[in-house]
């Protein structure tokens, strides 16, 4: 079972660890990979903010006691990263088991802080990214 | 008129000048903001994501061009600042000049980085947050 111990020491590490623990409804992991901390910020696609780890932890137990297993395919689009901080812009590709669709893409922010644990998610924004929305770097080329 | 070489002394600074710029739909004074670098990311709510100084540049033209003027009251609602990194999470309520309605409020993550020209903005995710939603704190408290 994972603890709040568990070092992360890449922030790959830690996003591979935040994705791979929503695949396994796996709350205790999924908590692992967030800071302990009231700064934390969570938004959902199409959902409001949601901040402070116990209220971030209370919604993804909602979302894990709804029963759908979600499989993420994770494109990692950009990463800018300092000795403390590092963001990564990804788009998500989200199919939900006995599903054959793919979901709308999804667009998501994650943020990590390294602290004496190594890194940790301390912000993850996510919305729908819409397909018939034509990306600008098609209509300059 | 602002160029490259405005100096914004803190994330706030740099903040304050982002919506500035939008309510007067000045283009110039938004870029100014912008770290002019292929890493910028930008998401509009409900929009795709976007990428690179000049496709976020077209994408605020077109935006500017359609003629709607805008009025931002911003709320902060935290901030995580390192020395080279700031990371603000605002909530944006705003109207439409000549309408008496306040639009859906959006939740936006502002990243701001401080270089040898101050701090300038990289990422800003927007995205609405659905009024009909209730928070998780309300739920818990």
């Amino acid at each position: 079972m994972p603890s709040q111990k568990t070092f992360f020491a890449t922030p790959q590490d830690a996003e591979a660890a935040f994705y791979e623990a929503i695949e396994r409804a796996d709350l205790d992991a999924l908590m692992t990979v967030w800071c302990d901390e009231e700064e934390v910020v969570y938004v959902a696609p199409g959902g409001p903010r949601i901040s402070g780890y116990a209220n971030v932890r209370e919604s993804w137990r909602a979302v894990f006691e709804g029963g759908a297993r979600l499989h993420f395919r994770i494109h990692t689009l950009s990463a800018l990263v300092n000795p403390f901080t590092a963001i990564h812009s990804v788009v998500e590709k989200i199919t939900v088991e006995g599903q054959d669709d793919i979901l709308t893409p999804i667009v998501a922010t994650n943020i990590f802080l390294k602290g004496a644990l190594g890194w940790r998610l301390v912000l993850h924004h996510a919305s729908p990214s819409p397909p018939e929305s034509t990306p600008v770097t098609q209509i300059l080329h």
